[in-house]
């Protein structure tokens, strides 16, 4: 089967991501190993057919994704997923198309499929996460207060869920309705080819128009409950804080606020009444260290700190977020240049590019005014 | 007119009490630059005679104090406070007979007025205050979490005033009627001679059958808006810790709250709705470090170090706990004596005794099994 180079590499994505008993974690485990900014499906797939964490039919399955993945068992679900990414607005991220933030956890996606928008998933963000089962005062916060936060520039990331998820969604919405530039994305924990819970369909339809939706799971993965506490991570991932409104004792929510702990995110909680089982979660958070918010504005002020390293590591070296108008297969090679010049060999190596492809993608970005050629190598224009 | 050597002691303490211009603040001055345990009025007196910070009236009537004080031109006064004390359950305890907690914060009262039951004065005791118009959330916290307190026997400390202070001391009774061990204080910001508000006044005699009815001012002193914080630091100052149950932002209770922090208490807070002005002030104090507490036991964890450092000071060296059985004429002497063995002369010219006088107190201790003689001097029985 023919394809361009830049769907050869997406093929390896594919095939590494898919792959029967790869095990998301040991995987991780690898990229946490490698910790390079240039990480690749091909390298992971390499390390793979040696490493002693995989066994023997995993490692050949690596073989043999490396030699031809057309010829693997699940070469199907390859090409669904590639014939999926070919309808507009639907998108296959690979780890190094991921937001920063998101990339530098310690157990980011292989991949993420997207349905919508994704130009803005760079900008700063905040998680918004909460019960599921909220009070009235609790449906009042996660609307305005997203709302609010909206309107100042912030995506609101969240889960789809009903309750506070939803709520918080349709705030962004709102503010969005309006002409606020922040939007609102949606972390699902099943295949983009469903929408669950049914009764958010118009609401996911919505979302994708200045938003994304956004999955770490294959089509056709159902919403089985323990992929929720595995996204509530990509949640926390893509933001620079949590928000959590509501929350019982045990719940996702305070999975989430251990998600951001971990990840070095800002964890704010709302107060509550004692007497209320949905204040429990949100007064124990604060005891334990998590900043007390009584209003948006207070959310901003927890937020300045983080917000203001987003906004400097955006526009200086490894600036990772490509431009609206760049076309899609010149990104990668995009988030590679930095203001600190590289040579060709280390950014097409890096992509696993040849010197006729890789030549031909720099002089593009060059011609568009994207990156310029300096005394050692290769950075973006000045 | 004839006095005993005590009515004495005691004229001199309300002399000074009753100075006009002698300023409760440059006093306390005076008391902390001392920080002597033995400190006495006449001591306070005479230097008040000659001190630069007071006006010449105000050294004269010190230096009249010390010579005759029935020439006082407010001798009427005197007299009357002390015909006041001679009834049953009412007491004037002068600075050195207070509570070792509240004699050690920076400014403490030259003398407390009071009325009922003083016993347990020295008890473990927490500080509840909170909002005079309240939620029935908070009169329901107010109610129960005094009376949960009271039965594992500490003592409520607080105001009279509507609101939780009221509910708080009817919760700390109706535990007692249950037979707690613990029971209620309520500090006054008015002369003992009336009762403020009128609509507690049933609930101020019930106090004054178990606890005691406290006031700094003189008798005839009327309920002034400028008494109120000046009585919060007496309501902390008995108190290990304060609990503020819900307050608006700017409240007595976050003065309560400020007098704690200062005198180095527990500050503890219920957490409440955002959405609530009662919840302001508590949801501050939280942010602002103090300890948010979900239910009454948490308030026992809070106070767990405090209540095992007061448990040990009441048992060990200079133990200012009388035995309730000890006669009110022993007690400045018995309070003086510790552990460490003192001579007869520095025990009896702290408080002003000749020597006949001391020896038969001494003796009359030493009778009663309290204290005994061991080489060096005077000391607690072991």
């Amino acid at each position: 089967m023919p394809l361009h180079k830049e769907s050869e590499t997406l093929t390896l994505d594919l095939a590494l991501w898919l792959l029967p008993g790869s095990n998301q974690r040991r995987v991780a485990q690898l990229v946490q190993q490698a910790a390079s900014p240039t990480l690749s499906s091909r390298l992971l797939l390499e390390q793979m057919t040696h490493h002693p964490a995989f066994k023997e039919g995993t490692r050949q399955l690596a073989r043999l994704a490396l030699n031809d993945p057309w010829k693997l068992p699940y070469s199907d679900r390859l090409l669904a997923h590639l014939r999926w990414a070919e309808q507009d607005h639907h998108w296959l991220l690979a780890l190094h198309e991921l937001p920063p933030l998101l990339q530098n956890i310690v157990d980011p996606p292989l991949l993420l499929c997207a349905k919508g928008q994704i130009t803005s998933l760079d900008a700063p963000a905040l998680a918004v996460v909460g019960s599921r089962s909220l009070t009235p005062e609790g449906r009042h916060n996660a609307l305005n207060w997203s709302h609010r936060l909206t309107r100042q520039g912030l995506n609101i990331i969240s889960g789809l869920a009903r309750g506070v998820d939803g709520f918080a969604h349709q705030g962004a919405l709102n503010a969005r309705q309006e002409g606020a530039s922040g939007t609102t994305h949606a972390v699902l924990a099943h295949g983009l080819d469903r929408v669950y819970p049914l009764e958010h369909r118009e609401l996911a339809t919505a979302i994708s128009e200045s938003g994304a939706l956004l999955s770490e799971y294959p089509l056709g993965t159902a919403p089985l409950a323990r992929h929720f506490p595995a996204r509530n991570r990509i949640v926390t991932g893509l933001s620079l804080g949590v928000l959590v409104i509501e929350a019982a004792k045990r719940s996702g929510s305070l999975v989430s606020a251990r998600h951001a702990m971990e990840q070095g995110r800002e964890v704010m909680a709302i107060p509550g009444s004692v007497r209320r089982v949905q204040s429990e979660g949100c007064n124990e958070l604060i005891r334990q260290g998590a900043a007390l918010v009584t209003d948006a504005d207070d959310v901003l002020v927890e937020l300045a700190q983080p917000l203001k390293q987003c906004l400097q590591s955006n526009s200086s070296v490894n600036a990772a977020k490509p431009p609206p108008a760049l076309s899609d297969h010149l990104r990668p090679l995009y988030c590679l240049i930095s203001d600190v010049p590289q040579s060709s060999d280390q950014l097409l190596s890096s992509l696993g590019l040849t010197a006729a492809e890789g030549s031909a993608q720099l002089l593009e970005l060059e011609l568009d005014g994207y990156i310029e050629q300096q005394p050692g190598g290769w950075c973006l224009s000045s």
